[in-house]
């Protein structure tokens, strides 16, 4: 099984990095079809769902409600904590149907130990963020810079927060992937080729390892 | 000009990486020979210079031999600051002289603003750096684990002091570099091919900035 899981700074292109290079490998994209089978699985809503898996478990809601563990289960603590076990288990399942890009969702460290993915991270510099975002038509529309560069700031340390309660490694600690990919400046369709050759010697050396 | 500008840490394997993909893209390839050459302009000895460049300037000096700026030039640091001023005048010498590949002696950071190269960071874990060193019969032979990795961490540092001197850009933070490879598991040679065709996508689309 060929995993490869990509994290990213949110306007990096990472997505589109991870999609490409499904498309050119020939392997499963998995994004928001995470969270449409944890949605499906644990019959909540989509939109809940990928708030919750953006957000993390959050201290607020016992502070905000005065409610703790002591004083018996929280239910929305008990929802969150579902869909994170089953965030995990899908992952899993998706990682054993054969080879796959996975994109975001914690992927790369649910998987390490079980299933040996190639982690890539992929980020950019602010401007080239900005200008990424800008060109979304959905994205800030009416966002100064300094408020779209805020939102992607906000993003990103919800993935980083969202990703301690699954490991200790650091989101985006360049030591806890395998490569690091720089998109500043680039046109991310003409990097795949050399980025799938990088993953398919990555992969021939490591399978023996597997 | 294609100038790539390679950062490592010690027993990553990023020189080796760096010779080869110089080898492979017909580049000149730059890095005892930069001391060389501070050495031949500066008349010091070679050692002498190696050894500056790689603590940078310390301010034990003037510490321990109770000397300081107020009290009038100290030789030491006068050679030091010659040296320094040599090894970034001779980097940009290099530069302008071809495509070329250079490893360490902060060449990234000189010769960002003017040269655009493309700036590579190679690492490992530490267990691979550890077997890297090992494999090189001079390296750490009558060390133990803990002393060799404690001496690869020092050597780390001094890199990253270095650095210091020039930027304010942290060495071997990702952000500061286009490309982030982790060698750890790795036969370097077997991903030259997927490196070489990486940075000729990066070049052909920096080339018009330039």
């Amino acid at each position: 099984m060929r995993i490869i899981t990509i994290s990213r700074e949110f306007g990096s292109g990472g997505r589109e990095l991870g999609k490409r290079l499904a498309d050119t490998l020939g392997f499963s994209y998995y994004d928001k079809e995470i969270i449409s089978a944890i949605a499906k699985e644990s019959s909540f809503d989509e939109h809940y769902v990928e708030e919750t898996l953006l957000r993390g478990l959050t201290p607020n809601y016992t502070l905000t409600f005065g409610h703790t563990f002591a004083f018996g289960p929280d239910p929305i603590m008990q929802n969150e904590l579902k869909i994170l076990k089953l965030q995990q288990e899908i992952i899993k399942e998706l990682a054993k149907q054969g080879d796959c890009v996975m994109v975001g969702r914690t992927s790369g460290s649910i998987l390490e130990k079980d299933f040996h993915p190639l982690k890539i991270f992929v980020y950019a510099d602010s401007a080239a963020k900005l200008a990424r975002c800008r060109s979304r038509a959905d994205e800030g529309e009416n966002l100064t810079d300094r408020e779209l560069e805020k939102k992607i700031r906000q993003i990103d340390e919800g993935r980083a927060r969202h990703q301690r309660l699954f490991t200790d490694k650091k989101w985006g600690a360049r030591e806890n992937y395998h490569l690091c990919i720089n998109t500043t400046g680039l046109e991310i369709k003409n990097m795949i080729p050399p980025i799938k050759a990088y993953a398919l010697a990555w992969f021939s050396q490591h399978s023996s390892e597997v």
